[in-house]
């Protein structure tokens, strides 16, 4: 759980800064959060990570994007020249980053006609996800690369919510109508044949899978573990996200979202967490790009927290009576 | 004007860049907007500035804030030795910081009793506020110190936009339900009395004034003809670039608008100016925070165009057909 006693050195703290009570807004809930889930009661972000986690989909097959599946390799090449959108806020904000390639080579199952991992593999995958964070990082911030996953973070949440598959399908990468109806048509039969199967959220996310997500729902469980705070991407990784919470709501109290991306599937799963989001910036493009440039926001906001002076510090008179 | 040719070279190289168009959201426009008033077709932040200027204001007479006046000098020394909320900020994503300090041991008139400040010194504090960016920048960001100031701001607001004092009277640093009524009062009086020469809109700034107001004022007007882009902070700042617009709604076409304040008149003025504002995280501190906060994801944009690799750079796949 949280440790309070951080936490709450850190609102004492906050309480004497040059500034008028709860004037910086978020940023003062930022550096409590921080506390909570790092235990320390002087929070710091000084190896902010960046976890990038890429796999392929065997649904792909049901013309779900207008990529070709050969694109996720193609951007995991691109990751490693440095080329891609989330290096350069990596640079920006002055994160690491790590891409982990989840056996491109072998896509999942076709959730529309068998389930997308054994449960071994599931097992396995979840796994290396734990593992991914070994290395040490005081800030991870999770992300994906997966040609075809905006149907099946669409999936994961229609599995777990209901609803109806429109209303969790979204254009992803850029599907035109044909593309979407292709899309909401693939949901609908993945749900139809794993039905009465997806009551475990860890069945659903081995039937409905995705290596990626399967292995960001271990990197979100290894961090809590290691007392290492976690800021969440966009839909895809949001569903990783999601299938912790239905196993335990207190499962990812320790996950910030870092932005609602424009897919518009991840307002409503956020809404369903009851996690409000950073930023709000019409981002969709995954890559962890959304927690990244929300991750300098938390860095601003340990910075602010630490680097400020006490009103008796700075000699600034308070409020009269 | 916004330069069209170093726009439109910005949005081409946009649609060839490894990513889905149109996925970056706001941080493609935060692109286009760099090119379109630097005038140069691969925008950079080089030197970014943030320029914070103080002022005192006679109507704190009237109990209008729960600090006393004195409070602005101090947090101007506060500025001075690297103690507030803004030395962090400009840290955290590395900007220059200026304190300009406006003649605090002389406050403006009180604006229930009398103009803010004669025509002279109206005018010359719009010309110092132009010459504080001489030093030269390629992002400024403006902000504020002044005790008081949110009274000026709902002053010049209701001047402006007319409606009832209420409506953009809020709490600025924490008005209690007496204070908010002294507010509210002092605004209606000050609006009573200049009543009749609130037309122009220059006219307007000298009366109900605010002399860090008018250098904000001149600070955005001399960006425009150095082809600086600008961001504003919050209720505050937007006063002043409000002034602007009621004399010329283009004069504000080169600002963006940091974030949106948790003081409740802010978000009405955004509307007035037709802004939609980068952050919305519930600051409501001034010092120019919202717009250095805002000014790590400007750079993170100019950094995301400049430096990713285009789809036959990185040897990615486009879309199908």
């Amino acid at each position: 759980g949280p440790d309070e006693r951080a936490a709450q050195a850190v609102r004492e703290r906050d309480a004497v800064l040059t500034k008028p009570a709860g004037s910086l807004g978020r940023l003062e809930e930022i550096a409590v959060w921080l506390a909570a889930w790092t235990g320390k009661a002087k929070p710091q972000v000084t190896r902010p990570l960046v976890a990038v986690f890429a796999g392929n989909h065997g649904v792909t097959a049901k013309g779900v994007s207008p990529y070709p599946s050969s694109v996720t390799a193609q951007m995991v090449e691109n990751f490693a020249a440095g080329g891609a959108a989330i290096n350069q806020l990596c640079i920006a904000n002055d994160l690491g980053l790590k891409v982990f390639d989840l056996a491109l080579e072998y896509p999942t199952g076709d959730i529309t006609e068998e389930a997308a991992m054994d449960e071994k593999t599931c097992a396995a995958t979840m796994a290396f996800g734990m593992e991914a964070i070994a290395g040490g990082t005081d800030l991870l911030c999770i992300g994906e690369m997966g040609i075809g996953n905006t149907t099946i973070a669409a999936a994961i949440c229609h599995g777990l919510y209901g609803g109806t598959a429109q209303e969790w399908v979204g254009p992803g990468t850029g599907a035109d109508s044909e593309g979407l109806r292709r899309k909401v048509a693939a949901v609908q039969r993945a749900i139809e044949l794993h039905r009465g199967h997806l009551k475990d959220p860890l069945e659903l996310l081995r039937r409905l899978g995705g290596r990626e997500i399967a292995a960001m729902a271990g990197a979100i469980l290894a961090a809590r573990m290691e007392k290492v705070p976690v800021i969440v991407d966009g839909y895809v990784a949001t569903s990783a996200a999601a299938v912790l919470h239905a196993a335990n709501p207190a499962a990812i109290d320790h996950c910030l979202f870092g932005h609602v991306s424009a897919e518009p599937g991840h307002r409503k799963v956020l809404e369903k967490l009851g996690k409000k989001p950073l930023l709000d910036l019409g981002m969709r493009l995954g890559e962890g790009t959304g927690a990244a440039l929300a991750a300098g926001i938390v860095k601003a906001a340990a910075l602010c927290h630490a680097g400020m002076a006490t009103f008796e510090q700075a000699g600034v008179s308070g409020k009269v009576n």
